[in-house]
């Protein structure tokens, strides 16, 4: 089970100002009781892949439950001179009284559909906008990328090695959470071990090579202190003429004769494809054809891609700045938007309108279904309804693309299963933690099940999220409604 | 002064697995009191720019300073079945002894020069590695992508908006840190506020018009509430032909008879160069030139250059996504490597061989000075030599590329001083911690000292880093010695 991180640490104030002028002025126009349904959900796919990784739920819930503003935000506040006394007392009372429903974390998530609904008091939803986009966006976008690094990495152990390029200390540790939860094994992050229970490795660095006279004797003092856990770094010199031999010839002079089975060699830099292929010859010749052969440098899932085409002998990958930063695409660009206001017993759906058909957003108080293809239990499509609509499939289901409504499916032998889940029921916390080993499992488990079409890392198969003919009639109303301005 | 954030924050577990397995195995081999020399050092600087800006020293100081290794850390570290007792004690007694030098805050640092130098017993040297690059590492790549906007944004305001998008928690307060070191004058982030009075600002999103039956109305009951400090957000539904009417109407309705002045209005979407240039017009007719304009839709350098060349008309640019993970390029590659071990009284020069010949590390115990030229104290070059190498430069001075010595320069007429200050002496802070304002001023002033050539985005001058002739010849003999393999 996890442990509850720094729970001294205040971050009520880690939130974009104006949260705080618009919830004063909610107040100050006594709209604090209305009630108001906030989505959160994104566009575009990071990398252009063709699904993100749902993550970090579990510190969104940690956050919600504990939050309480300090009489030190209160001060710090008042100093503004914007806030009314009366919103500073309700700051200090503060008690959380929201719903709240989202994904599991691990689920693979598509653009456009809810994965993130707050409703409750719009002072409280909108006042937790910044830390629910801050928290999910970014472990979706380092469990998206891990998982990507994780398949290119075919089965073989890949490792999160990059807190020293991290964006700082939350993105090294909370990266390697979300990062184990895209299928990492490991993390070179002592702390992401200590207090997320992600195994930590790591061995020695150029610096404990170049410590001693030669790299021989290096590699013996290493030896002899760690002869079951040995791992040794063979770039510092030459790989092939000085790493290796002298790896090798310790591997027999004190692993072997205790007993034990060197665990293996790390290169770290050179051609990682040409130099693990004379590698991996030249331990098997010398015996040790158990002995792993773990690459680290500069790796992404492009890169590891082409090491295995061309044949390299790697057993485990070490991938650091470009995982922990997803480099390539280091955003990830969730959304947070009003999409109803509650009126006596109904929900005015509400819409934002941009010029970019794309940025417009889904209206309503809604739900999302995924429907599962009875026979493989693969998802075919993702449907998004209003919050309270019956959906019935057992007759089949016809599903129509929201942008191009003359495209149609008719779907049968499938069932549906809600992808959103309550873990807030006015303001108290219905979420069972769960070890990050299993939420890691069930990732995987629903990555596996996924259409390879959808998993292509360039041009993927663009995933059906559709809407019920319900919902989508009320965007169409809303759109033209306002089309009249 | 700045707040240190989280005092009690145990972050010692946040550091690479194989420091402390190094540092363990130092000490099984009695090499703990052995004292060596690390340098902190980048190869690239991020964006292909001229220079970089040395930041996040005062969390690094501040972390030095508080380090100590809990029970809960040493309780944790005996489960891995790996560390003697003997350092789980030394972890538990720790005292840090080392000496540190650094450059300020806010200067602009260059490729191959060390930007903090670690000499100390190597069992602590080693040990704090990960969190030395972590640390600078972030602050370093965010206030050189801040400075680089705000350079663009060419005297105008730069407001940084991108805690949402940021990495993590961290990400999103230390990263504003860093980008008011940059340049950037305000924040959206409230905790960057309250802790490092870095100024928030923040009005309005979206939702706050969606929340009312019109935007008129949204505009008018915010007005009401802050009339002296009125930016209202025209592009909900469409900036010239409703937002703009519906501002001036309430501007004129609300806050002019109040005895106020309008603060401004945003837009957050569409043709900022179009809209604003109309939105210009618009304020103008209606007598509100002293309104200014604040854009603010995926912004970076680029963009608003592009959009100042074509005359759009805006006074202050908000920032997020790609400044706060420094987008185009996230990564900050500083390294840590050995440079030297004491032996005596003297140092013995280190070094890490590549087979690219960039990576090749500069070894030695090494001092940086500037060379500025005495009547323009604009600076030429940096010059590296051994620590405590003394530099005369009243006759002049001769520098030569250190991978073409045949590149030769005689500089007449400079003054030299050092870029490097010592900020711990045997583990105790000599730091003066600054106000944030001072360190953003003293960057400013050191950017705008550069040449125009070194601050141009693309394809800058190359700004020279130079060995001197003894660092030089070290470095060559070392480099011979090790040819011989």
């Amino acid at each position: 089970m996890e442990v509850i991180r720094d729970q001294h640490r205040n971050l009520s104030m880690l939130t974009d100002f104006y949260e705080l002028t618009m919830s004063n002025g909610f107040l100050e126009n006594h709209m604090q009781n209305k009630v108001g349904v906030f989505d959160m959900f994104f566009r575009k796919i990071p990398d252009g892949g063709g699904f993100a990784i749902f993550a970090g739920l579990q510190q969104l819930v940690d956050y919600l439950s504990e939050l309480k503003f300090t009489q030190q935000d209160i001060d710090y506040l008042r100093t503004k001179g914007l806030f009314c006394e009366e919103f500073l007392q309700y700051l200090l009372d503060f008690d959380f009284a929201c719903d709240v429903w989202a994904a599991k974390e691990g689920t693979p998530i598509f653009p456009g559909e809810p994965v993130v609904i707050v409703r409750g008091p719009i002072i409280q939803a909108q006042l937790v906008e910044t830390m629910v986009l801050l928290t999910i966006n970014h472990q979706s976008l380092l469990a998206t990328k891990a998982n990507r690094v994780v398949r290119a990495a075919d089965g073989r152990s890949v490792m999160e090695f990059g807190s020293r390029r991290a964006q700082s200390y939350d993105g090294a540790i909370l990266g390697a959470r979300a990062a184990y939860i895209g299928g990492c094994d490991a993390t070179a992050c002592a702390i992401a071990d200590r207090d997320y229970q992600i195994p930590a490795v790591g061995t020695m660095a150029h610096s404990w090579v170049q410590m001693f006279d030669s790299e021989y004797e290096a590699f013996k003092k290493y030896a002899e202190i760690y002869p079951d856990s040995c791992t040794l770094l063979v770039d510092t010199y030459n790989v092939l003429k000085s790493g290796i031999p002298n790896a090798i010839k310790v591997f027999n002079e004190v692993i072997v004769p205790q007993g034990h089975r060197p665990k293996g060699i790390r290169i770290d830099s050179g051609d990682i494809a040409y130099l693990s292929k004379k590698a991996r010859k030249m331990l098997d010749a010398a015996g040790f054809a158990d002995v792993g052969i773990v690459a680290s440098n500069s790796l992404d899932e492009y890169i590891i891609r082409d090491l295995l085409t061309q044949g390299a002998k790697i057993n485990s990958f070490g991938v650091g700045e470009n995982l922990i930063t997803s480099k390539s695409d280091p955003v990830f660009g969730g959304v947070y938007k009003l999409v109803a206001l509650q009126e006596g017993d109904t929900y005015i759906p509400k819409i934002k309108i941009s010029e970019t058909v794309e940025k417009i957003t889904n209206p309503g108080f809604k739900m999302v279904y995924r429907l599962y293809d009875c026979d493989t239990h693969q998802p075919i499509a993702d449907y998004v309804t209003c919050h309270d609509e019956q959906i019935n499939v057992r007759d089949g289901i016809t599903i129509f693309d929201p942008n191009a409504t003359w495209k149609k499916k008719h779907l049968t032998g499938v069932y549906a299963e809600p992808i959103l889940h309550q873990v807030f029921r006015g303001g108290k916390s219905l979420h069972q933690p769960l070890p990050l080993k299993e939420i890691q499992a069930y990732c995987l488990q629903q990555v596996d099940n996924l259409w390879d079409e959808v998993k292509r890392f360039e041009y993927p198969h663009r995933y059906y999220v559709d809407l019920s003919p319900k919902l989508w009639q009320i965007k169409h109303d809303l759109l033209e409604e306002v089309s009249k301005f």
